[in-house]
């Protein structure tokens, strides 16, 4: 029983809803202050205890990274590094943060890892990263952790962030292009503070912060010796990646979970638009769904559950998975037999089990940063993710480019360029591409990350290679250790760290074979 | 007897001298269009015969293109790659010229081979350039040719190109990096139209347009599977390369030619500071220079001296190479036997033994695309060429970069990067960031060519190779080819043609293994 809703959903919203659901590599923390009530500002990813609790009740106190061997630091960034107006040459402050606690030094050439910032403040990441953490001691690294243009504190001129991103000029110089030059100017910069010349720089970032990882290898190789790209979706553009791709792995996600989940979920759609339909019909789906406004649309309670199952199926990691959270919860349907007191069930698990007061509809899109990637996605990032009527557990949402280019022109005033992220970083025969051109680039990725279908799955040559786990989730690598990780995660984990560990034996033994010729 | 004379060079003169020696891929034509006493426009590489008349007495008429299956296009082509203010979105006319007669077509995969203009326009290069007349009917390839942005008649919004150069805000867009993304832009154009996608590109390019097609290779891999880069000084940026590197070659060129001819012009520096310095000494030296105007300062004459040397080095070619003309000149000094009397005799051989009416100083500033050239040296291709007081046989002319940041600032109001290129770009370690990292490039030399000490002379891996000859100068392994060209050249030109023949038969290898695996 195919179901094909018309889906009327409001172009901002469909937007924005996958908007969100690349937008910040969280931890369940993450998934905890999107379903919360409240943004939950500077919340710091993997500081959580991952208790399983999707609500966040087990997130540590703030870190406060100050304290703990962390330096701030602001560095004069040039505003547009591809342009020579007068105007160009504006600089405003761009925050990194270095901890020196584990470096062997300078005249050791002891290793720099270098977390490039994504779309949120740094904050979240300083001392958060399981990569870095674990890496740095065995290493005697520098710890670095470098904020994006116009995210955190690092807006150009001092700037609120949403007066900046509001500013049609100014926005002009927020793009990955920029960023990438500004990392890259960064890291000089520190290198030749410390004399650190001979030093080799790791980067690492996950989801977009990943694909920045990956580009940033193979636009400033002279820079970075290597790159871990934790959830890198580098093919969900153009007509790299099958449209559908993200839904399709949502689909699959909860069917292998469960298929009477998956059918329940399947059905709901039809039923929401049948009450939908009736004179009351809103008022009865506002009080079935326990919302906390009285719905306006349907489309509201569409794309809430639409996000609550997409971002279950991306976080979807041990010990807790929500996917089969989720589906305990409808499968058992607590709130009654039919389909939509299933759903009910459904979200009251995802929550954690505990009936919340009531649900906020606006909670996938309270995230701090979604300005500015709505932004980014409407100017360059633009990733067709879609879906037809009878290839996913969910109504149809075809990515239709004129319709988002719309929807862009309205909010932003320009078009988005959706053939730029291909022409500038490829993507196009990425494997015939890079087997013999590039090095030194991990791509690593978790099979239960819907995004992970537009990551490379594939290794492409002998040092750029493919990491990935059928169990994993988003970032799910790179997020901090516990000690009841499982077994497959510590594998992924170490073997990040033996391949990294290569790349440095192996220039190290370069540059001394270069140094004892010369 | 060194001699150390103080040097008081105007700014000005002294950045337009040696930003004119890089200024452009020219052959003999073109020295001769800096010769003579008007400027030529339009003159072509390499239509020139050869003859050995530096003064282009022996050039082909102009070359009439469009009556040679070449075709002229235009090309939308996006103000601001790297920017998403509503202005960056701006469009103008970029041009580009294809000749279809020789590709075996789409159908067949046929290469792509492009010529990727440098600061000139591109009328001088379309059919003229030896290496793509030579290669495209081998390699059944279509054959383009694309003007760089803000030359010949690409200038944004069909501008006067003064106009567009003389326009704070406009020039702004005018560097290396937009230039770049244009090309990616419009070969991808290409490709789309013709459904050529499976087309292999080689790009290739001389001097600046040298530096453009390796850079373009290292940022596009995915667009152009190798690059000839002929005579790319990549290396003369920070300090990657002595300051003196180029106007020592000079001086070894003409040593190497004749002793007695080096020891006449180093002498001749004091020679001329001694006369100018006596009360009627600038009239005295416009007598014995026989310039066309009275002699206003000492500068003049030895801006003109040394660029009449650096000239003579950068383009000494065969059959008549220019630096033993002149010290033939020098050494059996018609003109009388003291020193300026000898140098007078150089300079009437310079110009192929024919004494003028008079000397215009101001010939090696007539190219029509200095000023641009100005600019993009001013913004970021900020060489620093000089030399010292005894390493040459010139006089000092050390490079201080506050002095040129002066000159720059106050000609254009904006200070020059002089990092930017090598963070962009790269260049330190050159040898170990690409024996791992990139291939597919050739990096061409001759070695009297005094920009080729700033070359890449080494190979760096098995793809990136260093091709040079000892006899060679600046670009001419890419100019036309000549019936009585020297084995050592035609060695050279078969060895880059085979070169680039072993990586299109390996990209046919790697597609066809593609695509019966899939």
């Amino acid at each position: 029983m195919d179901m094909a809703i018309p889906a009327p959903r409001s172009r901002a919203l469909r937007t924005l809803s996958w908007l969100l659901l690349i937008s910040l590599c969280i931890t369940l923390s993450d998934s905890a202050s999107l379903q919360g009530s409240r943004p939950r500002l500077g919340v710091r990813r993997g500081h959580n205890k991952q208790k399983g609790d999707l609500f966040g009740q087990s997130l540590a106190a703030s870190f406060d990274y100050v304290n703990h061997d962390y330096q701030t630091f602001y560095y004069d960034q040039t505003l547009d590094h591809f342009n020579y107006q007068p105007q160009s040459y504006a600089t405003f402050q761009q925050r990194y943060v270095v901890n020196f606690k584990h470096w062997r030094g300078a005249h050791a050439a002891a290793p720099i890892l270098v977390y490039l910032g994504d779309e949120a403040t740094i904050e979240e990441d300083v001392g958060a990263i399981g990569f870095m953490l674990d890496n740095v001691g065995p290493l005697g690294a520098l710890e670095v952790y470098i904020e994006h243009r116009f995210y955190g504190k690092s807006i150009p001129f001092g700037l609120p962030r949403e007066e900046a991103w509001k500013n049609a000029t100014l926005r002009g110089y927020f793009n990955s292009a920029q960023a990438l030059a500004d990392h890259a100017e960064i890291i000089l910069h520190l290198k030749k503070n410390l004399s650190a010349e001979a030093s080799p720089v790791i980067v690492c970032g996950g989801s977009y912060g990943g694909m920045l990882a990956a580009w940033f290898r193979l636009k400033y190789p002279h820079i970075a010796i290597g790159a871990l790209a934790s959830s890198a979706p580098i093919l969900y553009f153009d007509n790299l990646t099958p449209s559908n791709a993200y839904y399709t792995t949502v689909t699959d996600d909860f069917k292998e979970a469960s298929v009477s989940c998956y059918n329940t979920i399947k059905q709901s759609w039809a039923e929401i638009t049948k009450i939908a339909a009736k004179p009351n019909g809103l008022s009865i789906l506002s009080n079935k769904f326990n919302t906390c406004k009285p719905l306006k649309n349907r489309t509201e309670l569409l794309d809430y559950l639409v996000n609550l199952y997409s971002v279950s199926a991306q976080y979807d990691s041990p010990p807790d998975y929500p996917v089969n959270r989720v589906c305990k919860g409808i499968d058992n349907g607590s709130q009654g037999t039919d389909i939509l007191g299933r759903i009910v069930s459904g979200i009251v698990a995802f929550g954690g089990g505990q009936k919340k007061k009531c649900n906020d509809l606006a909670d996938f899109y309270s995230s701090e940063t979604l300005g500015g990637w709505d932004w980014q996605t409407c100017s360059e990032l633009v990733q067709p993710i879609g879906c037809g009527a009878n290839d996913t557990m969910f109504y149809a949402q075809p990515f239709y480019f004129n319709e988002y280019k719309d929807y862009c022109v309205k909010k932003f005033g320009v078009v988005p360029r959706p053939h730029w992220i291909t022409t500038h970083y490829g993507g196009h025969n990425i494997k015939m591409v890079l087997k013999k051109f590039g090095s030194n680039i991990i791509f690593s990725n978790g099979l239960r990350d819907p995004f992970s279908r537009a990551g490379v799955l594939e290794n492409i040559s002998d040092s750029i290679v493919a990491l990935y786990t059928k169990e994993g989730s988003h970032c799910l690598d790179i997020m901090s250790s516990t000690k009841d990780a499982p077994d497959w995660l510590v594998a992924q984990r170490k073997k990040e760290a033996e391949i990294i560990n290569g790349w440095i034996h192996k220039y190290y033994e370069d540059l001394h074979m270069i140094s004892s010729s010369s």
